[in-house]
């Protein structure tokens, strides 16, 4: 074809011009796991005009931060979270270096197996679960601990890999948000260390950009080779009220989305949105039964209730999973 | 000019592999405020192997993280740092609130400009000062404090802002690593939030890859609104052995290079060389009472001693202000 220079300059600017109100008019399409209804709308309208120029809601790229909790908000965290789960097995492993673990709580009741007996020590024998098998280790080695126990370990209901149980519908939206000129964080209660090793490949965030609880690391040399060691101290929890610290102490920006599932996203979800401007506050309501999972008010993990009560109130939208999302994980899509 | 096609796509082929050619051998364009020499070749080479595939130390691209202290490195810190000079302006500033002051030290001292009684009460005296003046106001009025002194404040000597003090040499190099696919962080002992709001501005580095020491945050919901309030607590000191400590925490991985100016630098420049594959550590010497200050081993502030001594034996790279610099300001190369 031979078409003059000045005419190709306009058939090429009115072929950019269509691919942008195409891509305007369909951001739909960047989101094919959600059905439509005013979650998606919501998502849609809002994206729209935080980066349209024209729109008095417009919001520079730079200013663009989405935070995400994690547990619940982008995996599967129930019937218990996942980072619980592999300390269980971590204290299964050690047992042999800790002979004084069979008759003492919480770790006689992970190796009897009896979760009632561990759930009985609160969040004191948690914790203790959590700074016997989290540290005592160089960040490298804890590293190496988690990445393996990802690659092996299945979820006892779905038979598969835990990062695997990722949700089809919040990878796009991460994807969607980050092709939107967004910058995406996880912030999350559970620990950085845990989450980081594989953040990139799962949800395509890099560790820099993961905010979670964390125990305290020393630098020490050992042998001669520098090395961070985790001590068993708790350093931050990142959780409730200590979220909005951890966005303030990580990003120094305040999000103007931000995506939770339970009550303790909500300090982060009224930090978000107390900002100039405008903002979008979800949660992810788990109201599926037969492809996950259904729990909310009574649940011992992810308990949303307070926030069911108080979203209209305060414009937080409550993403209903059943009714939301026209696939749950990644391998339905295909 | 009439070539067939395929001729055309060798020449273009040609045009792109020159190109390419060029940018390699003359990578040195990149840096023209640095004089040839064994520091400039040192970086060049660096940046040369990690990023050409066909090397055996190339570096994916993600795990390119550049870390570079602040003060002495990046702007100015002698004869004081920056962010003391700030405290000491806050001090006369919020003086009219504090009748005790006027006979109470470190913050008669100040008051008096009297720096010798200031300095005689040590680190301590220095720390109630931070603490006076950087606490017991929301994030973003802190942030609206320093910003407006950085607008407005001289640097006695050079009659300039501060943020016009940072060297153009370093400028050119955190652009050059950026163009070549790296990632920099600031990893200073300076308050992150003094150096974060406009840190994008003088350095092209967003607020979330700047780590540095901080007080302790509280979320509050002050008057309906939900806020950041900065307490008169320690967080974290991000000094010396601090320093590989904040990188794990905030970064969560190791850097391939990093540049400091004192002994305070020498923990994270050992972390970083303490990796596998290949690696670069450098420290500025202020070694130009011209253009700049001259000061090293006895110096109070950005103390160079131990590393001077030790760069050597651990193949860390000392760039000598006057030597390796052709300028050092921006206003210079304008």
């Amino acid at each position: 074809m031979n078409i003059p220079p000045r005419h190709r300059f306009v058939s090429v600017s009115l072929a950019i011009c269509a691919f942008w109100i195409c891509s305007v008019a369909h951001g739909a399409d960047s989101l094919p796991s959600w059905n439509d209804g005013p979650a998606k709308t919501a998502i849609l309208e809002f994206v729209a005009a935080v980066t349209d120029r024209n729109s008095k809601d417009y919001v520079e790229p730079a200013e663009r931060i989405a935070a995400f909790d994690n547990d619940g908000t982008l995996w599967v965290e129930y019937p218990m979270y996942t980072q619980a789960l592999f300390a269980f097995d971590r204290v299964k492993a050690l047992a042999p270096q800790h002979p004084e673990w069979k008759t003492t709580q919480p770790f006689k009741g992970v190796l009897e197996s009896d979760m009632k007996a561990v759930g009985a020590t609160g969040m004191k024998g948690l914790m203790q679960i959590i700074m016997a098998t989290h540290s005592g280790m160089t960040a490298a080695e804890f590293d190496q601990e988690v990445s393996t126990w990802l690659a092996t370990t299945q979820q006892p209901k779905f038979k598969r890999l835990y990062t695997e149980l990722v949700y089809q519908p919040q990878l796009e939206l991460l994807e969607y948000l980050r092709a939107s000129g967004f910058k995406t964080f996880i912030v999350s209660g559970g620990g950085m260390a845990f989450m980081r090793p594989d953040s990139e490949k799962i949800y395509g965030i890099p560790p820099e950009q993961v905010v979670g609880s964390s125990v305290v690391a020393e630098f020490q040399v050992k042998d001669g080779k520098p090395a961070l060691v985790r001590t068993p101290k708790i350093g931050f929890i990142n959780d409730k009220a200590g979220k909005p610290v951890g966005i303030y102490e990580h990003i120094g920006r305040r999000p103007i989305l931000a995506f939770g599932n339970s009550d303790s996203d909500m300090q982060m979800i009224e930090f978000t949105l107390g900002g100039d401007g405008r903002r979008l506050g979800l949660f992810v309501h788990h109201t599926d039964a037969d492809r996950e999972y259904a729990y909310d008010r009574k649940s011992h993990v992810g308990t949303l209730d307070k926030a069911l009560d108080q979203a209209k109130a305060n414009g937080w939208i409550i993403v209903d999973m059943k009714k939301d999302w026209k696939t749950v994980f990644p391998a339905e899509s295909r």
